[in-house]
C-alpha cells in the first residue's frame, strides 16, 4: 500500500502515519520528494479498511498495491481452471462452449422432459431450470420448490445431461446439492455471504451470478469467500448491469468476459436471456458472447413462451434456439481457430 | 392494463391479444382509432408478467394502470403510518426526527455502553450496531455474532435506548428477533426473498434498506414481501446507489425521500454514513435528509474512528455528532413549522 | 397518447384533462372502467410536453402511442438504408463490414501516411484521424486543426482510403466537409443541437456517437435533428456509456447495435478502442461487435501506442490489427451466411 | 506520479518504464520492495495520458498524486472566491444563498416582465430564463433567441435583477453575452470545450451545468477550461445525474456541493427543478440543497405551468415559489449560524 501526504503535510501528520500503519503491522518506508511525502506500506492488509489511512490528517490519497481477492486470482493461479460437471462435461480453458439451456421456471414434469430432450438434440450440454424462483412480487410464481427439483432429476435420467438451480437459502443448500450438478447463485443473492459460504462448504460446481450493481471486483470477491470454504469449482456469469438505459431489462456487460479472463483463471459464461430481457435480441447477443471468448451460455428455452410461467418473453422458441446452437458451433470454430 | 397495437397489426394479431388477456383472467375492451388499436384490459394483473403480453406480434406497448404494490401503497392506506419502537420512540407522521446512531460494528461491551450514553445524551433516540456484518472481504472482521447482540442487550439496559441490528441468514431471524427491536435487512440483502419472508413472519420494525442498484419500486415490492407475510412495521431507509460518480462511496437518492412518501404510507430515514462514505460529507448530508423531510437518521458514531474496526472512516466522532444533533434539531424545527 | 386517470379522480379531473388536451389540438375519447377512466387522446403530440398532462390534478399516467422520432424509423422506411461513403465503399444492410481504421489523433504527414497503407493492406476501408481533439484537460494536445485535414486528405490520395475525422464546433462544419468523406461527432457533442442542425445542412455521411450517458432514444432523436436538416445519410456509433465498473474506461453496450437495428433503418458500427479504453479488450469486443450484427467498427491503430499523443493505450499495434481483420472477416462469413 | 509494477515485472520492464517517464519528462525514483518494485515520477505530467505508462509491460498500476486540475483547486486557492453578479448581488462564502428564478422559456415580454416582479418580491435574487433552448426533439419549441434575450433586458431593467441565460453555440456568446449577466453553459454542453474557450475569453459569471454523466472531476475539468481562458467568474450546477432509477428525471447528487465545496475554491448552486423534473419534489430538494451548504439555487417558476412551453412539470406556481422562499431563508439561517 502507498500513502501519499498532501503537499502541506506536516511532519506531525507523516509521523501520525506511519505510528498508524504500525499498529496495523505494517512495516512504512518514506520518500520526501520536492513536493510531496510518500509512504510505501509492507505488510498484511487484510482487515484494514484503506480508508482508516485516508481519513487521517494530511493525507491525500491511499494506493493498494495488491488486489483484495487471492484464491480466485491469476495472480496466484496463472493456469485456466477447468471445472468438471459431470462426466461428459467440462467447461475452462479450451473445453467446448458448454450451452445451458431450459425454461426459467420448471413448471411440470413433462414439460422439463420435453425441453431436456429437445435441447440436447439441438447441441445444449447442461439443462437449467428453477425450482426455487427469486421474483421480484411475492404475488408472482415462486417455483414448485422440491417438486421441481424432482422433474429436473428425471429429465436427467432420461438424457443424461446434468441440470443447473438455484438456490436462494442457506437452509435449502443440502437438498438443492442432493439433487443438482450446479448450484446457481442468483444475481440478487451475490452479497448474501452467508449463502456463498454454505455453498462454499459443498464441493459442486457454483455457477455464480453477477449482481446487477457489482463490479469485477466484488464479484471476485464474492467468489473469494466460496472458494475460501474449500470449493475452487466456481464459474462466473455475466447477466447484465443496471444502467440508464432501460429499452432492455439490463445492459450485458461482455467487456467482463474477457476482463475476468485476464484477472482470474475461473472459467466465466454470459446470460442473453436475462442480459437483454428479450427473446429477439438473444441470438445476437448469445453469438457475440461466444466471439468475446465466453466459455459457455445460459439460455431460456421455452416451448410457448407466451404462456411461461416466468420470464417467457425473453425466452427462445425450440425452433429458434436450434437455428443459434448452429451459428453458436461456427462462432465457436473461428474463435478457437 | 392497457395494450397499444402497432399501427400495422393486424385483425388475427388484434384478436390473439384479446385471447391471451382472457386466458389470463381479463376482459378485454377494444378501442379502434384512426390510427391504431388501443385495448383496455380489466382484471387482476397478479401473477401476469407483462412482457408474456409485450412480446405478442402487432402490440406495439403495454402499460399497466396499476401500481405493482398494494399493501405499502398511499392509495390502499392514505394515512401515514406510525410505527412503534419503544415506549418512548415512534416514528412516521409528524413525529420527531428519530436518530439512530452508534458504531458500524459492536467491538466489546465497554464501548457500546460508552457509545450508547453518549449519543443519548446528544439527542439520538436509538442506538445502533452491527453483530453480524456484510463484508465484501472474507477476509474483513465479520461481527461478534450473539456476543454483540448481549452487550447490545446491555447497552440497553443502561441507557433504555431500543436497538437496531442487522439479521443477514434466515437460520438467524429468531435469534436476533429475541435481542432487537428493530430489524435491518441490509441493502445487499434487500432482494433476499427468503429473508424477508422471514422477517415479515415477526412483528418487529423492520428496517429495509435500499439495494444500491434498486429502484425505488423495486424498494417498494420487496416490502411487500414482509407486509404480504404479515408483518406492517416496515421502515424504509435511503442509504445510496451506485453510480457512475465514484468520489463518493454511492450516491444519496435523497430524492427517494420524498419520493416514498408520496408513494407509500410508511416512514423513510436516510443513512449518510453510508451513503457518502466520508465523515466530512455525513454533517451536510444528514441535514440535507432532514430537509428533505426524512422521518429519521441512521448516522455511524465511533470514539476512535481511525482505529475501528468497521466503516471507521464513515463514522462521526461523538463531538462532531454533538454537533450535528443540534443543527438537525433547528431544520427539523424549521421543517415542521 | 393515452391518459390514465387515478382511481379517485373526480369528473371536474377528467374534464380538465379534455380540455387541456383540446387545447393541444388533440380530440379525446372517454373509456369509463370499472375502476378508473382512461382518455385517449388523437392529434400530433409534436410540440406537448407529456408532463404537462402529467401535473394535471387526477392523472396517474401518460401513455405516448407514438415514438418521438419520425424520420430515423423503421416504422417510417421499412427496408435497410444503404449509406455510400465513397465509390468503393457502402455502408448499411449486407454490405461488407466496414472498418474505419486509424490513429486517435493525426500527429504528422508520414505517420498518418503510413498508417493509411497499413490498415488498408490489413483489409480496413475507411481511414480515421483526429484532427480537432475534444480533451478532458484543456492542458492536453488538441489535435493540428486544419493542418491534420491535410495530412489525412493527402493519406487519402496515396491509398484511396476514404477519411472519418471529428468536426466539434459548429464555426468549423464548412472546413471540415471540404477534406472529410464521414463527419464524426464525437460522443460529448451528442447533444450539441446547433452542430447538429450545422452538419445536416451538408450531405456528407455524418458518423454520430452515442453519448456516454444517452439512451438509444435520446441517440435516434439527435439524429432526428441531422435528417430533419435534410441529410439522411446517418450512421449510428456504439462507443460505450458510463456505468458504476470502472475497470473499464465506459461500459460497450453491444444489446444496442441489435435494438438500433430494429428501431431504425439506418446503419450502426460499435467503437471498442473507446469502449473499452484497453487494447487487449479491443479484440474480443470487436469480434463480439461483428457477431452481433454491427455493420462496421472504428478501431484505433498507432505504430507505437506507447509513444502516442492521445489515447494510445487503447490503440492497436499494426501486427494485432492485423490478426483481428483476419478473425473479423471470419466471424463476418459465419454472420452473413 | 507513482508506478506500482508488477510481483513478477523484470528488471528490463522497470528499466522501460523508467525511460519512458525520462522521456516525458519526468525525474524517476526507484523503490525496491520484498514483494515489488515502486517508481516515484517527478514533474509535469501534463499532456501525458497516464495509461502510456499503465500499459507498458510489467506495470500494475499507476497512481496520479496530483489532481488534473489546477486554477479551480482549493489546494491552489484555499480562500472562496466570491462572484460578483451585479452591484447589488454576489455568490460564494458567506454571501447570502442566490435565487434563480424564471421560466424555462421566455415567452413574451408581458409574461417574462410579470415573473421577475414575482419573483422579486418573494426573495429570488437573479432572474433566469431561456432564449436559446436545448431541446431534445427537433420539432420542440427552440425558444425566441435575440428576441428573448430583449424581453429579458426589458425584464431587468423594470426589476433590477440581473439576468442567466443559456449560450449554445460558439457563435452566438457574443451577442448573449451583450443583454445577459451570467452565461449558462448546460449540462449537454459541459463538454463542448470549444464553447468552454469562448465563454472563458468573456468576464461574464459563468453558470456550469455538471453533465448528466459526469463526474466531479470532469466537471472541475470543464471548468478548468474556462479558467485557463482567463475568466475565474465560474459558479457550478449540480443539477442531477442519470442512473437507473427513472421515477424521476435525474438523481439530484447533493453530495456534490460539500464535495465541490472541498476541492474548489468557486461557488456551487443545486438545480432541484431539472434535477426532479416533478415540482412536486422542488420544495424539498431545495430546501434539502441549501442545508448541504449550496451558495445558491435555480428554480423554474411559471404563472402557468401547464401550459408552459417548456419544462412546465417541473415548474413552481407563484403561490408555492413564495412560500418555498420562506423556508429556505430559514433553512439558510440555520446553515448559516
Amino acid at each position: 500500500m502507498i500513502v501519499v501526504m498532501r503537499a502541506d503535510a506536516t511532519e506531525v501528520q507523516v509521523e501520525q502515519v506511519v505510528d498508524t500503519l504500525k499498529k496495523f503491522g505494517f512495516t512504512a518506508h518514506l520518500s520526501k520528494g520536492v513536493e510531496r511525502t510518500v509512504i510505501g506500506a509492507i505488510g498484511d492488509k487484510s482487515g484494514l479498511d484503506k480508508r482508516v489511512i485516508e481519513m487521517l490528517p494530511g493525507v491525500s490519497e491511499l494506493v493498494p498495491i495488491r488486489k483484495p481477492y487471492k484464491l480466485v486470482s491469476r495472480e496466484i493461479h496463472s493456469k485456466d481452471s477447468i471445472i468438471k460437471i459431470s462426466d461428459q462435461v467440462s467447461i475452462g480453458g479450451n473445453s467446448p462452449v458448454v450451452v445451458m439451456a431450459g425454461p426459467c421456471a420448471v413448471e411440470n414434469e413433462t414439460m422439463i422432459i420435453e425441453i431436456a430432450k429437445t435441447v440436447k438434440a439441438a447441441g445444449a450440454t447442461v439443462l437449467r431450470g428453477g425450482a426455487f424462483k427469486p421474483r421480484t412480487s411475492p404475488y408472482s410464481f415462486q417455483g414448485l420448490g422440491e417438486t421441481g427439483l424432482k422433474y429436473m432429476a428425471q429429465a436427467r435420467k432420461e438424457t443424461g445431461l446434468p441440470i443447473a438451480t438455484e438456490v436462494m437459502d442457506t437452509r435449502d443448500v443440502e437438498l438443492v446439492a442432493k439433487y443438482a450438478d450446479i448450484l446457481q447463485i442468483g444475481a440478487r443473492n451475490m452479497q448474501n455471504f452467508n449463502l456463498l459460504k454454505e455453498v462454499g462448504k459443498t464441493k459442486k460446481p457454483i455457477l455464480l451470478k453477477r449482481g446487477p450493481a457489482a463490479t469485477i471486483e466484488e464479484l471476485l470477491m464474492s467468489a473469494e469467500y466460496i472458494y475460501a470454504e474449500g470449493n475452487p469449482n466456481i464459474i462466473f456469469c455475466e447477466r447484465g448491469i443496471k444502467t440508464m438505459e432501460n429499452y432492455t431489462r439490463n445492459t450485458l456487460d461482455l467487456s467482463a468476459v474477457p476482463v475476468i479472463k485476464s484477472l482470474s483463471h475461473l472459467p466465466v459464461i454470459a446470460d442473453p436471456s436475462h442480459g437483454t430481457g428479450k427473446w429477439d435480441l438473444v441470438e445476437p447477443m448469445a453469438l457475440a458472447a461466444v466471439a468475446s471468448g465466453a466459455h459457455g451460455l445460459m439460455i431460456e428455452v421455452h416451448p410457448h413462451p407466451e404462456s411461461a410461467q416466468s420470464d417467457g418473453p425473453q425466452s427462445l422458441t425450440y425452433k429458434n434456439f436450434t437455428v443459434l446452437m448452429q451459428k453458436v458451433r461456427a462462432i465457436e470454430k473461428v474463435i478457437r481457430s
